[in-house]
């Protein structure tokens, strides 16, 4: 191809890495030339389009022509490289949590606030936390519709979000819990067969994770609205791909389960699923290796009439990450204009 | 024993039957003639303080002569043999869900409610649904400190509420998805390893789950306030054994979570495990086979000021069921005075 983009993909044998090559090559993501990058390069390559790519050493050099850099590769080397390649003139769109918080740093989901990701001022977009994700495109149109005051969320979060030596562990964990051997603590030193934890960087001051807080905060500076009050709890469970979250809202002005239906199911991004007289409802199985963010289990709540419940999954290493940093993108094409 | 009682367990070959065996055993509960019975006698025995016991078909002669009748052999058999057992004279627990709602049958949990239990009208005492008794028994101490308007609660259920054959199958899809095999749907129709369900029977009018249901009308009745709203939503995950619940509570006077904490840990059958900054918290794992309500993640919640959020972890078939059925029973006692 001589026309496209010089993409960088930093972090590009890791879990999230992967599933960006993957999707670039699926949507057909218009590459000139595609530069996986990792911390360290010792001669891994990577498989695109067909052809294996050698996997460079993170460094200025690395980002000298590049147009578009996707990064994730922690908080750690984004906080150090993405404002390098930056710098070199790359448009960087970051998946750790390093610019968030940042008010000169867009936060994005495109079916919710495309507009605020023009034109970066550090030439940074920040990629939401998964949970906040998934989450934002559900709550978006029903804000629009009648103004949310309160969302309080329990997540149930897949254990592919502790990234692949994770999904290692949990497997070999669920194993032994199935012959009935002792269950090891595996590599991450944690029991993910058969429990339930909550992991996660812990906030002293308040009692929160990290995780939980990014739900309150990324969910008011995506919907531009501080006054939305979020009340979260974060769990990680025995699953291995897809988050779900039990979401309950109430809004300024009472909000039928119909009338929420009708608005969700015309909604970018979302996909219900929702005859539960038939037992219909979403699960992680079913949302894993796709797309949209699956919502069912829409009813009027019954300890607040004129709020609603539902439950909400979507796959976490797709829409939570890599999907959405490549939405981000093609919705700003042509980056350069 | 030439003292004790004579106590028949109906379902005693069941999940929760084979619990209160060992439970009664165990806290030495004064038992002259145990009375093991089931839906068919076929010749099988149950094991109880060193002997075996013949199990007995239910009937109306297998109730005569009997003072205290333990049920937990599902709604149908509940339905048509506590009358007889109570018309012969036994007090009857029942576990199932065929008499909760009846106003002339109490619902109880002793560290809530004991005193609603005494002289019931039917003879028959109702022992509530298993995540309502742990949810329960940590907003009573609450209520009664500032009295609580709303609940939000999110379960993570295990498999055993769903039955021994559940947790077999259960076992066999672990294996199968630790070697990389297809899972098996099991004996139940469901796949339990690696998803999240929501199975329980449903209500067509509300789109609410029984299951979720029985929260909002148990609390109620079991803290003798309507005026509690409850905002339900229950979902069983991949863990054997143990029922973990994420709590939000909205209080009429504000409460703060050192007062929360300090009420909750002079609670009755309340353990408190809430040494966040060195990441402990309750964990079904260390929940199971033991008695107590572990709480732990009090906090102020980040979206409510005033309010609080807690996460709540019991063993289901133990405090859930067996164990709280008993406990009435030592409640009441001497049963005949």
């Amino acid at each position: 191809m001589s026309e496209g983009l010089r993409v960088a993909v930093v972090g590009a044998t890791g879990l999230v890495g992967t599933e960006m090559l993957k999707i670039l090559e699926e949507r057909k993501f218009p590459i000139r030339e595609l530069v996986p990058v990792a911390s360290r390069a010792d001669g891994r390559t990577v498989r695109f389009a067909g052809s294996d790519h050698e996997v460079v050493a993170i460094s200025e050099e690395a980002f000298q022509g590049i147009d578009l850099a996707l990064f994730s590769a922690g908080g750690g080397p984004s906080k150090t490289w993405s404002p390098v390649a930056a710098a070199a003139g790359a448009l960087v769109i970051d998946n750790s949590s390093a610019f968030r918080r940042d008010p000169d740093v867009p936060l994005c989901v495109p079916e919710v606030n495309l507009e605020a990701a023009r034109n970066p001022k550090k030439g940074i977009i920040a990629n939401p936390n998964c949970s906040t994700i998934q989450m934002v495109v559900v709550l978006k149109p029903l804000h629009d519709a009648a103004r949310i005051r309160r969302v309080v969320v329990a997540t149930y979060q897949a254990i592919s979000g502790a990234g692949a030596s994770a999904v290692a562990a949990f497997r070999e964990q669920a194993r032994a819990f199935g012959n009935e051997r002792p269950v090891p603590k595996g590599a991450i030193g944690d029991v993910l067969a058969g429990d339930l934890l909550m992991h996660w960087s812990r906030d002293v001051a308040t009692g929160y994770q990290e995780e939980e807080l990014k739900m309150v905060h990324e969910t008011q500076k995506i919907l531009g609205d501080d006054s939305i009050r979020v009340s979260p709890t974060a769990v990680r469970v025995p699953v291995a791909m897809s988050h779900s979250e039990a979401i309950t809202i109430e809004f300024e002005r009472p909000l039928t389960p119909g009338l929420a239906r009708e608005i969700l199911s015309q909604a970018a991004g979302i996909e219900i699923v929702d005859d539960f007289t038939r037992g219909r409802y979403p699960k992680p199985s079913d949302a894993t290796g796709t797309d949209p963010v699956y919502v069912g289990r829409i009813r009027e709540d019954v300890g607040n009439p004129g709020g609603i419940q539902l439950w909400c999954v979507a796959d976490n290493i797709r829409k939570g990450a890599a999907l959405n940093a490549i939405q981000i993108a093609e919705g700003l094409m042509p980056l350069k204009g």
